[in-house]
């Protein structure tokens, strides 16, 4: 096995911090400006209209300079209290991450693991809940970035309505990769950071509550939050000019304008067809190689996709061989997938030859790690996607 | 009154965000790295190892993707839970956070409001104390940036730690430019924040408990904290190698890792040299204008001098005319003193020259609504006191 190599070129392909367009970083290396400045507060004011268009809400998006794990706290400061009723769904690590948020809050919890690679199905949620009566409040995921499951939150909200009980939603790695239209479904909060498919750094979450979500928030105050209170930063927003209760991570709200402004010039439904032109070629190139899908296999899976590995080879070291080798960075599996799976990206700034680069780096550590692979097979496939689709998928420039 | 002029040159000279150094802004223009990659963790391992040098510390200084009232918060999320006799002495609307983060969090509160401008005296804390038993935590600040206040911290902790309470101090406008010893004046907790004399983008809070406080958080667990617990960042930090538990703003990281690197390089003790020259030539600028300097007259507040406006002319359009026609950004004051003072910053990044270039811009608006002043009056005694001190107190390159 060859050796580490710290001079080799660099090729970021993880599903967060995913890359960013040189235009986004670019931009933080302006001079910085005092956030009350007209300069700032017009970026600031943009900022907030264009993420309406991402959510696909009127309701007003709450911005935290925190990562996405903020803004899916908020979501359980400002309605939990101690002894709320609340039910987790979790298919993965960061669905977990919600059932700890809860018990941190001191909610009476219910945690329903669908497991790890599994759908959280509509059908067996609404059996929980009416196992569960007087659950009020449901958390769960879109895009289960340790698994790359992708679950049908239109379905889950209907579910979750049905029994009386408010739906929070953390969309953190799926928000501007696979639609999640709030308004039209009903979400009621959606939670979702920076750093995924709206390829801009790390350090800011949001929160999206709808009105029933705020009123029910207005019932819990007091119960130990500030710099996630929703009221406290809404007010902010809603002054004009609008004005953040905290001096805001300036640069990464000028990036977020730089690259929200690159999804409206794409256009959004535009950018959610390239994440499936993206996945469906992934998946091409896992099956050309003999390998399995890890989850259902899932025409919506469409912001990661989780490859099994072959169990006669030490799976940890596929993402090690990539990184220190060939200077390709994808991520491996987390807890009890370590060295089970490996996650190929494409999540924001990917293009058809992003996939095709993973793909390449992917087959010749396998081959590396002595697994029988026939080398350019799987990226092939993921060619006559590509030019089947009669486009490269690039992401704009 | 001319125009405002969207062409002008910039001048950022406010105390938060304070100006960045061009090789600070720029390093946030490189590719981002992923946050588990060796080339990010030889850089955050860096950076906490550097901040317990500016902390003056060997706790380990938490690191929260947060403003600075992320960092703030912590302190009191994981020292408080309901019914928690607190005390806070504020001097400032920084101050005033505090308090309202101590009533979030269910504290019984005593707010001893010691004045705006006002220092928070160390005797006058003790009989507060006595008159209170059984407080167990004491908040207070060290820079009252509303104010330009710079507290006797040192006093402060001796005269707490005599009532058998703990102390955390808000440092976030000071820690870099005022010294604050913080494992030989022995603070439990120091929080702080990037964006001021640390010369970086707001977007990191910190806090660096020290065992006893660590203790006391360990009492208080399950009090409703997730994002900003103690314990879980800290054991992130001590893992080798470290690694944050949520997704760290990572181009701040690298900021801030240059940022300190340029720190380390002058000497912190410079440092402080170099702000207390430019504090002392700020204070002779405003008496050679005859105006009187906001609050005690003090060796020690080095980090903003407020200024009282003349009352023959509307305060509030002394910072509007700076930026609007000369393109100088300083801050006004906040709350009851909007109108009344003018704050000038020398927090951070700053040099003779932008002391100058302040002053002189404050002498120029002062003349457009009508005082009486001398242009250069300021500006001449200011140069007279760095000429006298033979360095022109430039910040490093």
């Amino acid at each position: 096995m060859p050796e580490a190599n710290p001079y080799i070129k660099q090729y970021l392909m993880a599903a967060g911090p995913t890359p960013i367009p040189p235009k986004v970083s670019q931009i933080q290396a302006e001079p910085i400006l005092y956030h009350r400045a007209p300069a700032f507060v017009a970026i600031y004011a943009r900022v907030l209209d264009r993420l309406k268009t991402v959510f696909q809400t009127q309701n007003e998006v709450l911005t935290f300079s925190a990562s996405g794990s903020g803004g899916m706290e908020s979501a359980v400061a400002n309605l939990v209290k101690p002894g709320t009723k609340v039910l987790v769904a979790s298919c993965g690590k960061f669905g977990e991450r919600w059932a700890e948020l809860a018990e941190a809050y001191g909610a009476d919890l219910v945690h329903w693991d669908a497991g790890w690679g599994n759908r959280v199905e509509p059908s067996e949620l609404e059996q929980k809940l009416s196992e569960n009566p007087g659950i009020e409040v449901v958390y769960t995921t879109l895009s289960e970035t340790s698994t790359g499951v992708v679950n049908d939150v239109q379905a889950l909200t209907e579910v979750v309505h049905n029994a009386g009980a408010l739906i929070a939603v953390d969309a953190v790695s799926g928000l501007g990769a696979v639609p999640l239209r709030q308004d039209d479904w009903g979400v009621d909060v959606v939670a979702a950071g920076s750093q995924k498919a709206l390829m801009c750094p790390p350090g800011l979450g949001f929160a999206s509550p709808n009105q029933a979500a705020l009123d029910r928030a207005a019932e819990t105050a007091g119960q130990g939050r500030y710099y996630f209170d929703w009221q406290k930063t809404l007010k902010g927003q809603k002054k004009d000019p609008p004005d953040s209760p905290f001096t805001p991570a300036v640069p990464i709200f000028m990036a977020l304008d730089v690259a929200l402004g690159m999804i409206e010039d794409e256009g959004l439904e535009n950018v959610f067809e390239r994440h499936r032109l993206l996945g469906r070629a992934t998946r091409a190139a896992v099956k050309a190689l003999d390998l399995e899908i890890f989850g259902p296999e899932d025409e919506n899976s469409n912001v990661v996709t989780a490859v099994k590995l072959p169990e006669s080879i030490d799976g940890a070291k596929v993402p090690k061989i990539m990184r220190d080798t060939y200077g390709i960075t994808i991520a491996g599996g987390q807890n009890q997938l370590k060295g089970k799976i490996a996650r190929i990206a494409h999540t924001g700034y990917f293009g058809a030859f992003d996939i095709l680069t993973t793909v390449a780096g992917f087959e010749m550590a396998l081959r590396e790690l002595g697994h029988d692979v026939e080398l350019g097979s799987g990226v092939g496939a993921a060619q006559a996607v590509f030019l089947e689709a009669g486009v490269p998928a690039g992401a704009p420039a």
